[in-house]
């Protein structure tokens, strides 16, 4: 018999995904230029100049070592770059050796829970979230508990946290700067956070993990992201470059786990065994290889803040209630009426495709992921407007 | 507290890992030239020109579109074309639908057992087999049942398959072309254990997968691989291409659930679940292209051939047994003496490294992986004499 959990898993309706492929077929009917597209995060910003020039170098060298395995955390000579990266940027001592290149965010996200979670376990995660933490999480067997954030400013509600972390608990994920919000929690948030889980682990007695989510670390508008890892030593960094180089298709990124945490090589160990358990032998070695030159590049976030001020200009003239980005690249905008779904249905009418909040864990509001044409957001901007008009008349 | 059982897979000691890294030391001390590293699979022959082609011409492409995420089974051209390969090949109705592609074949695996089991269940492997099968099968709380291969022809006995299934059993795993023993399974014997299977499912009233995992299709002196979904509708063929094209660290490969079983469609979906819950998002973009144009082209198996009739010779000359490879790149040699790790251990004195076969599951051989130079096989036949006399002296 198939496993029926995972039957489930392949036939679960996402509400990106379905509004996505109806964004595909739309446009195929009326013309891509008169959709507009705000449902899925793909990179708008092409990769840096430098990946291409890295690949074309590369494609000189001999094919069998260039395509050859690595050992199952990655190439040494890219473990040593990213780990003079972190030294360089955030003052960690970071070591090669607790370093652990995976297959994306993903990978490093449903490894790292693996590595330390038992069935049984809770697991934190601030709502609203990425959905596909329910996922990983329930793979482990663990349960999730959700913490609401802040209302409005979408900071950890630190003083929930404590109250939800109990003798099962076992780690706790954040994603700053949010999917989907945009917050960036600040270091007074992050530090009072730190200051529970320490407290929290003495009165326990065991750990607890801080799972830190970056895939848009270097998409900001002037925010500080505090590095975690000088916060609260017992953090697992999970970064991608999906965003930051604009490869999500190419499933670079990874683990790091913190030198500053007592049980450093233990939890590392964990990783490369629950990444056995998984399936993953290395990830992709070219591009493995193109992070090694490319670790350093800047990413572009010029078109994304430009996106921004225009979309959050638009929709506040008209009247929308959202919430200020100051990462990533999405737009947290409150529905017009309760029923989520039922908003972005009456959307699709106007050519508008937003995505409903309930699949993050919370009613009554829309994602807008605006990593898109600068000329779709300007010229949807009528469309939201008879949009908010249609609640009116 | 950490997973105890993700840190032990982390901390297991693998005999292929230790040679290799010991051979890595050897080299350093003694030059690469005196050691015979026969320890790991790492095709010798260049990927195809094409690949290289391939990667050029994309590189003119839009990157954004290029690096851009595709759906979760891959991209539907890629899916065509794949499917496609399969019709023209194999005479099969292959639809995309029914296409996964995956991180390599190791992903492969991963995935169609947690497809396809539920924890408690029993899957049979074929002794000796590849270490990492145990792994996922534990991954999904099953228990793995061996069944030794025929002696001397390393076919599979089944007539001891059919004793092994019982109602607990979910799922077969067969390699062929095999490694480590280079057994390409007959007609004749995959027939028979299709007649095996099928009898079984009716008895027990439960479906049997058979998990045809093929990374040495392509592999081949001259014996007929036949393509088992044409015996067995109920096929579950694991394939990558890190062997056919040599592109073993890109991690690219592909799940195709036979179009001929009757829960097609169900079993792909759970297979879309199970990718999901082990954090993979997509197979490499990159690479999911070049496959789109790679698909048809020809392994270089000449080196290999010629690699292998040195090295049989040349050991049938000095007196050792081996297995006759009629695929991959492996020779499976009987030890001389009956514990093939200190076997393993004396032949270091001769500089050769051969993995003993424990951690196949069988006691008394060694397995050489001969991917590698032509020149290196050819000095090492003094160190095998020396090593055969060291036992006779």
């Amino acid at each position: 018999m198939i496993n029926e959990k995972m039957h489930a898993l392949g036939d679960e309706p996402s509400a990106i995904r379905e509004l996505f492929a109806y964004g595909m077929e739309r446009k195929a009917q009326v013309g891509a230029d008169n959709v507009f597209d705000y449902s899925i995060g793909n990179p708008s910003v092409p990769a840096p100049p430098k990946v291409r020039e890295t690949i074309l170098r590369l494609m000189e060298e001999d094919p069998v070592a260039l395509h050859g395995y690595t050992p199952a955390a990655g190439d040494p000579a890219v473990r040593d770059a990213v780990a003079r990266h972190i030294r360089e940027r955030y003052g960690v001592p970071a070591t090669p050796g607790q370093l652990y290149l995976t297959v994306g965010a993903a990978a490093a996200i449903a490894i790292s829970l693996a590595a330390v979670t038992h069935p049984g376990d809770e697991v934190i995660v601030i709502s609203p979230f990425f959905p596909e933490y329910s996922t990983w999480i329930g793979m482990c067997g663990c349960e999730r508990v959700e913490v609401p954030a802040s209302v409005p400013d979408f900071q950890i509600d630190v003083d929930a946290v404590a109250a939800a972390i109990g003798p099962k608990t076992s780690a706790i994920i954040i994603n700053s700067p949010n999917n989907p919000v945009g917050a960036v929690y600040t270091r007074q948030n992050l530090e009072a956070l730190a200051a529970v889980l320490r407290a929290k682990e003495a009165e326990l007695g065991r750990p607890l993990y801080l799972i830190s989510d970056e895939p848009y670390r270097e998409i900001t508008y002037g925010a500080e992201v505090p590095y975690v890892p000088c916060l609260y030593p017992r953090t697992i960094v999970c970064l991608s470059y999906s965003k930051s180089l604009s490869l999500p298709g190419e499933r670079i990124g990874y683990i790091y786990v913190s030198d500053l945490m007592d049980d450093a090589a233990d939890v590392a160990c964990a990783v490369a065994g629950a990444g056995r358990a998984l399936g993953y032998i290395c990830a992709p070695v070219l591009m493995q290889r193109v992070l090694a030159e490319c670790v350093d590049e800047p990413s572009d976030v010029a078109a994304y803040a430009e996106n921004r001020r225009i979309l959050t200009e638009g929709l506040s003239a008209l009247g929308y209630e959202y919430v200020e980005p100051d990462g990533a690249f999405y737009l947290w905008v409150k529905a017009l009426e309760p029923d989520a779904q039922a908003f972005s249905d009456r959307a699709k009418a106007f050519e508008l495709l937003l995505v409903p909040s309930d699949s993050f864990g919370v009613p009554g509001w829309v994602r807008l992921s605006y990593c898109i044409a600068r000329d779709t957001i300007e010229r949807s901007l009528p469309a939201f407007k008879a949009l908010k008009e249609s609640y009116e008349g």
